[in-house]
Parts: C-alpha cells; structure tokens; sequence
C-alpha cells in the first residue's frame, strides 16, 4: 500500500520524472498533432489541507484510522476527474475515517458506529472506480483489503471461496498451487478486489461467452444492515428471481460484499492467435460479427480501428486480433474456421496462425508481457494529466444493427465537443468483448486540456458522448458501473419503475440509508 | 384450442381408450414388476360444478368470457396433482373469469377492473405449469394468447421482438421464414409460451453454455399495476444491477411480461451425435463432468442412468448422449475430442459418430423424430393416471461434488417414501443440462398409486425428495419455477432477506397486491 500514488494512476515510483514527461509529451504530440504543455508536478501530499476527522469509538479503535494519508487514499476512485483534483491537492471530498474491518464482525461494528452517528458509509475494494463509485465526503471508507484470500478450492466442481478484499494478482497466487485460475483480468486488476468486480459487474479477459464476472459467480455473501444476504453455490437455478443478479451492480448500495464462491478453470495449456488486417473498419466489423456469432468463442475478438492499431504500433490498417485458448484441447480447428471466415469479409491474415503449447514450450512469454502493457495502460493517462493533456476512455455496448449509426453520432458528436471545447482532439475506437447480438465498444479519446478548466472541459466531452449513447439505444455502461458519473444517463436508460424498484430494495436491506449514498442515482 | 385435453396433457384426442390404455398398462407393470389398475375413465366435463362466475364490467365484455369450459380449462396447470384433479371433475379451483386481451390497453382494464373488484389476476401463458404456477380460487385468469407472434426481425442482429403469448410452434413458424431459429425447446414446447418461458426461467435446448431462456433474453417489456417496466435491447450492460433478470423468473407476481426481443440464430446446418456406454453409473457422471469443463459446448450431453436407458429402449447400460450442431461449420474436430475424453473416462463409443451436413442430406428425420419422442413423453403421464400408476419427475442443480451424496440420498428416501406410500416404486435418473461446476439432475418416479389417495402419496413422495435436495445445497427447481408447490423449499433457498426484499419490490410494482398472489411465497 505505501507505494501506492495518492493521486494518480499505480505504483507512485512509476510515475516518470519531469525530464522523461517531457520528453514522453514530445512524442505524445507528434503522433496527435498538437502540442503538450511544460510538465508540471502534483501536490505535496504534507501540503494536503482535509476536512475534521471523525471520532472513532471505542470499539472501532483497533481497526479505523484518522490517519491523513489513510483519508486522502480513500477519497476518490482513479477518474480522471479523480486524478485530476489529486494532482492539484484538493481532498475537500476525503471520508472522515478509514476502517479495514479484520471480519465481518468489524464491519457490523461499523454499521452500528454509522447508524449511532448517522453518518455513510462507503465500501471500498481497491479504489479504482472511473465513475465516482467511492466519492461521499466526510463517510466512513470501509476498506476491505483485510477480508482476503483464497479460502476454501471444491477441485471437483472448480469453485473457489475467496474474500471479496482479495486484489487480482493475490487471487491468481492462491489458485495456482491448485493448478486454476479465474482468468478475470480488467484492466484494473493488479489494483483492484474481487469484492469491487462484483460490485460493479465487472468485465474481464474473455471476448465471448463468458465475459462479466457474473457468469463467473457461484455465489455471493454480503452483509447488509438488514442481515446476511447469501445464497447458495449452485452451477445454475431456475428458483425465483437470482439473488446473485440483484447483489451483481449493486455497487455496495445494498450491503457489503465480504465473499464470493467462483467459477474457476484449470489453467490454459494451447493457445492460438491471428491478426487480420482489413482495408475498412466497416470490413473489420463485419468479421468481428461473423466471427461472434459463429459458435467458435474465441477468448479474444479484440478490434482496432486504424488509429488505435497505429497508436499502439500494432498496423497501419484497421486490424483484428483474434485468439483461441484451452486447457484442453488443441485450437486448430477452431482458429482455421476462425481465419477462414475473417478472409471471406476481406480480412488479409498475412501470417499463419500462432498455435502453441505451453506444456511443449513453457509459458507463454508473449501473452505475459502482452497482458503486461495492457494492464500498463492507465498510467499513461496520469502522465498525460501533468503534461496538460486530457485522455479518457467511455464504453458502451449495442446490437450490430444500432453500431453503424451511433458510431458514426458519437465520431461526429464527440469531435465536435473536444473541439468546442479544446480546439482540438482525437478519437480512437475498438471492441474489447463480442456478442452474438452486438459488440462493446470502447472509445478513447485525446485532447489538448486548458490547466484550471480540466473538468469542465471533460465533462462536455463526456455529456456530449453520454448523450450519443443514450439516443442511439446503447448502454451508459457494459463493464464499468454507473457511480455517480453514470447516474443522470442510467436514470434515463433504466425501465422507468426500476428506480423505485432499487429504491424500495435499499429500504429493505438498508433502512437507515447508511450505505454508498448517491450510487445508481439512490439517495 | 378446442382439442386441448381438459384435465390431461396436450390434445384430448390423443389419450388412447380404454382397451388401448389396459395394454399398455400391461406393458408398464411388466416392465416395472407391479401391476396397473383397470383403466378409469376421466370426468364428464358437461358433469363438473363450478363456483360462481365474476360480474363482467361492460368494458372487459369484448373480451373476458365467464365460460364454463374457459375456465376449466384455466383452473390448473398440468402438474400431477392438477391432472388426478382434473380427471376426477374437481375444479372447484376455478377461476371467475377468463380474460384474453387483445392489447395492452385491455391488459390496462384488467387491472383497472381487478383492483376496484379486489380480485386477484393470474396471467395464463400455455397453462403447462407443474409447480402450482397459475392456480388461484375466484381469480381473473390473464391468458395472453392473443398477444402472440413474431413482429420484428433485427436480422444483422439475429434479434427478434416476439408477443409474449406465441406458443413454441408459431414462433418458430415465425423465424423460419427469415433462417432463424431461437432453439427453444423445453418438453412443453408445443403448449407453452414465450412470456411462461420467461417467466420461469424455463431450461431450453441447449445442454451447456446458453442453456436458460434468461441468456436468449435481450429485453423485455412488462405491463406492472405501476407502470411499463420495458428494459433496453442489449447484448450486455454493466448498468446497475440487472432489471432483466429480476423480470426472469417472476411467476407473473410482479408484472404481465407483454413481448420481449430474444436473441435469435441462423439455424444449424451441421450436426454430430454419439452414444458411450459405461459399466458403471459413476463413471458415466465422470464422463459427463469431464465434457462439460471442456470448452467443446455440446449442445446435447445427455446421461441417462441404465434403468432410464433401459426405459427408453436405448441400452442396457448407463448411456451418454453427445450431440453438437451448428450453423457455421463441420464438427469433425469438436466430436473427436469429445469422444476421447469420453473413452479417458471409461465409455465405449461403440459406432462411429454420426456427422452430418443438412445442406447435402436434407433436413435431420431422425433429430425431428426424436424431437417428437421428447415432447410426446408427457402424454404417458395423462394416461398412467388412468392407470391408478403414480409417476412424476423432480429435478435440480447441484456441483459436482455435492452431487454423489445428494444423488445417493434422493435414491435412499424417495425409494423409502415410494415403499412406505406406495409399497413400491421405480427411481430413474438422468442429466438434462451440464455446467462446468455441476449438472442438472432429471428424477422420474412411478409408483402404484391407490385411488382417492393420490394427492397425499404423491405429497409425501415429493417432500422426501425435496427435503433431500434442500439438505444437500442443491436447488429445489433448475427450471420448473417455485410456483405454489415449491414454495416452502424455496423460502429456505433463498437468501433470508431475499423474501423482504421480493415482497418490498412487489408492494412497489403491484402496491394492491392483484397477481398471483401465493407464488414465489408472496402473498
């Protein structure tokens, strides 16, 4: 924890000097064509000025801390509105305690101080919400790190019971003496817990099937003031409304999530993969539907439009990059079928097929140091922060026939926006997870930033792509939860009485309002 | 519907008469080693008595009919119980009315009608409930069958918008036209529909991966007492917790679903089956686990234990069924490996698999044959109560590890309440669907029954096997619904504040309490 950075992205040692920041905004520059601003420095955390702490009770004493940089670690998520009020040192939204109940003991604890003093409550897992899913000014932050680890492995049913503070990279450590894996890799996940991967119906590391951490749950216990909530480890039910789907997204408004029975896998021995490249991204997405909807489940179907397959020096030309693993069988079939229908939407595999087999050749170094730099990524954009440039990324999910129609709104739409508002801008597009019925998109954009004017810059970028996704009948989210950032959108996207309906939900299990207010758009 | 069988399965020209009915009791008993009663014949429905009929408010009079076969024919589902009720004349549980809206707008006047009256509705789909789904003295009967059909096809997205009142046959006859197909096909296919299907989470066609009519479901649209509750139609979200599948598996207590968009797929062109035999029933499960955690997704995985496969003229050994099928390519590779796994565990694939390609051979004879055979199976039911010969099926979802002790449980207590009840009785059992961390058990039981006293040993038969499945952490229905019949098991299911909260989003949804009171445990 010490190494984490208060503000920005990871591991603080991993945030560049000023030397190699500027040098990283040259290049940065060229490739976007405008220019980076001198690099400035963040805050002194010493200098961070907090709102009065709370009064711990006795018999909280032993696992809350007042502590200031415990509160300023608490206050926000990894946003970019986050890392941007970080990095100029403004904690006035800093939680007035930090507990790390050591059981679910502790956190009844905390129910009763919170009740006692009426006063919120915020579950926190690994703090890397992107909308606003920790932020309540003056809360308690119930930090669960503490209630982690690989618990109990059923290797006949492939179920793992695992505490909900358990972060990704502790998670894999204790499956794979087991020889299994969860194989759940956002893009968050060296930083972040099973228990917020719940929370927010995270999306993970396969393309098809198999893609949220729903379809990987057997079972959840959460702890709501009203009670233990927690249902059976069953492989599928048919009884009643899933409780699971109800405590899935409910992003700790509806109780405390302390474990979770998962769906886990012997670890992958045969791996394949192919790049495809395309002369349109209209070809390109052609291929990704074919290959969606055509049974073979790769476990990536990841598209690149021409920018971003340049930005990441991939090709020069919209790609798709496809992949097939299994800890079972060889992948042959199913990645020449696979290659086979790329080419007949125009796709140009220029190289065969990779097919190999760890058992043969040992891990597979590529993979590790590909999922390396994916998991890289985000540190990027804190660098980019000290350097005067605004770089975010929006999501969405919508059937293959909507796609057309609002990608083109959202190129128009969202161009127009960091134009008005930063003079200039660029947009990049790929599909991160693929449905039969449609593909998740993910949109990053770029834009030069105007320092002391970030934040009113980036939310009319993002109003303006809210706005194109809720007209062209997509989803505010696919995989990175509503928050506060998400709420005004997802209160128009949901069935009009679901409000009410969540609402009456909260009353139940938590009747005295205590827990994450503002989330999901609950009071 | 004029030849829907008043009390027994499907069309009343189809129970044989009574010479017919004593050969086959002949047959059954010989296979069963005990001996059928002389056939009985089922009640003059000119003969039966019903309560007094509701006073029809003349804006419902288009289209509400107090008849008194109507509502026969919507006192019961088609659950043994209703059936030995039924055949007896006993429809004192008959509904008041039986209202087929038109539109939703009549939807609307019912509920307007049902709250000023203070008369409960019960929304009616196919009428094939086997758990007490849609019985309710003096209620409103809601049959949706008029709003039925396919009215939209999203091809590019392999979508579809479909009436929640189509019967499986007319939506299949609906897609056809277009090369689709939903592949639904649960053993009510003929006689239930899309809004039951949904409204019970029913189990379909597929015996891994999509196997719930809740993974077919893009959106759907429900007409609640508080307003439209229609969610988006997406191939995935992230958005808060899922309103779907809140909707999915509500037994019609908390809204009437009116039509949903279901995912759709062009229909399977290549297909591949194969029979392995065991020696043992423990290595056939071994067998039926290692090809579920595969990744290969067969579409059928079906083991029948060697008394079922004895029943069913397939073998005299404990049998796996393994079928794939698709629609995008041969299925040589994915069959290969299936049947070496297979044989890993001990099976012995007597005959090659049988691959073939629709496109050179026609249409599949012997898969719409045995397609037939399956949907046929209930009609046996009907005619063994005439028969004075108990039989009734229950069936659950376990892990793979709870599984041999709850499966040796179930033979020890059903085969003890059936003997105790019944002097005798046979146990049969199969897998219907496979899940990499469990399967789906399919019990059937037979038993001599004696006359008048059905009802109770039938009870007794079924709370043995329940209090089993309950004690050994399986689910009391993987798809059959809770219903009236399930609900005492299911309320010790569930999660504990899981009934609050059903009962806080019912008060929500439905504040006066109109539908379908009693399932689900709801009042």
């Amino acid at each position: 924890m010490s190494t984490r950075s208060f503000w920005g992205w990871g591991h603080a040692e991993r945030f560049p000097d000023a030397a190699a920041r500027a040098a990283l905004g040259q290049q940065v520059g060229a490739v976007l064509g405008f220019e980076p601003q001198p690099p400035e420095s963040p805050a002194e955390i010493s200098a961070i000025a907090l709102p009065p702490a709370a009064v711990v009770p006795w018999e909280c004493a032993d696992f809350v801390s007042t502590d200031a940089e415990a509160r300023i670690q608490h206050t926000y998520g990894k946003a970019y509105r986050d890392q941007v009020r970080g990095f100029r040192g403004d904690f006035a939204a800093a939680p007035a305690a930090v507990a790390t109940p050591r059981d679910e003991d502790d956190v009844q604890r905390v129910f009763e101080w919170a009740a006692r003093a009426a006063q919120s409550i915020v579950p926190f897992g690994g703090g890397t919400s992107v909308v606003g899913g920790v932020e309540h000014p003056g809360a308690l932050s119930l930090d669960l790190s503490a209630l982690s680890g690989v618990r109990e492995v059923d290797d006949v049913s492939g179920l793992a019971r695992i505490g909900a503070g358990t972060f990704g990279p502790d998670l894999e450590r204790g499956l794979e003496p087991h020889g299994l894996t969860l194989r759940h890799y956002p893009q968050s996940f060296e930083f972040s817990t099973l228990g917020g991967w719940l929370a927010t119906r995270a999306g993970g590391h396969f393309a098809t099937v198999y893609t949220h951490i729903d379809d990987l749950t057997a079972s959840i216990r959460m702890l709501s003031p009203a009670g233990v909530f927690e249902s059976r480890r069953l492989p599928g039910s048919g009884a009643g409304p899933s409780p699971d789907r109800l405590v899935l997204g409910s992003e700790g408004a509806l109780g405390v999530i302390t474990e979770a029975w998962m769906r886990v896998r012997p670890r992958p021995r045969w791996r394949a993969s192919a790049t495809a490249h395309f002369a349109t991204f209209e070809q390109a997405v052609a291929a990704a539907r074919a290959v969606a909807r055509s049974g073979l489940f790769p476990s990536n179907c990841r598209l690149l439009d021409k920018r971003e397959a340049a930005l990441n020096g991939v090709a020069d030309t919209p790609v798709l990059l496809l992949g097939f693993e299994s800890a079972d069988h060889p992948l042959d079939a199913w990645m020449a079928r696979a290659v086979e229908l790329v080419r007949d939407h125009g796709g140009d595999v220029r190289r065969p097929p990779t097919l190999r087999d760890d058992a043969e050749k040992g891990r597979d170094a590529a993979a590790d140091q590909w999922r390396q730099a994916f998991l890289d990524g985000p540190y990027l954009q804190s660098t980019l922060i000290s350097l005067g440039i605004l770089a975010d990324t929006f999501e969405t999910a919508v059937t293959w026939s909507g796609f057309p129609a609002l990608h083109e709104a959202l190129v128009r739409d969202v161009r127009d926006a960091m134009k008005r508002v930063c003079g200039a801008g660029v947009l990049t597009c790929r599909f991160t997870h693929v449905y039969p019925d449609g593909p998740a998109p993910y949109y990053t954009f770029v834009a030069p930033a105007r320092r002391g004017a970030e934040l009113e810059q980036w939310a009319a970028i993002k109003a303006a792509a809210s706005d194109a996704l809720l007209a062209h009948g997509a989803t505010i989210t696919p995989h990175h939860a509503v928050g506060r950032t998400h709420a005004p959108w997802y209160e128009q996207q949901r069935p009009a009485p679901f409000g009410d309906v969540l609402a009456a939900v909260k009353r139940t299990l938590d009747p005295d309002g205590l827990l994450n207010p503002g989330v999901l758009g609950l009071g």
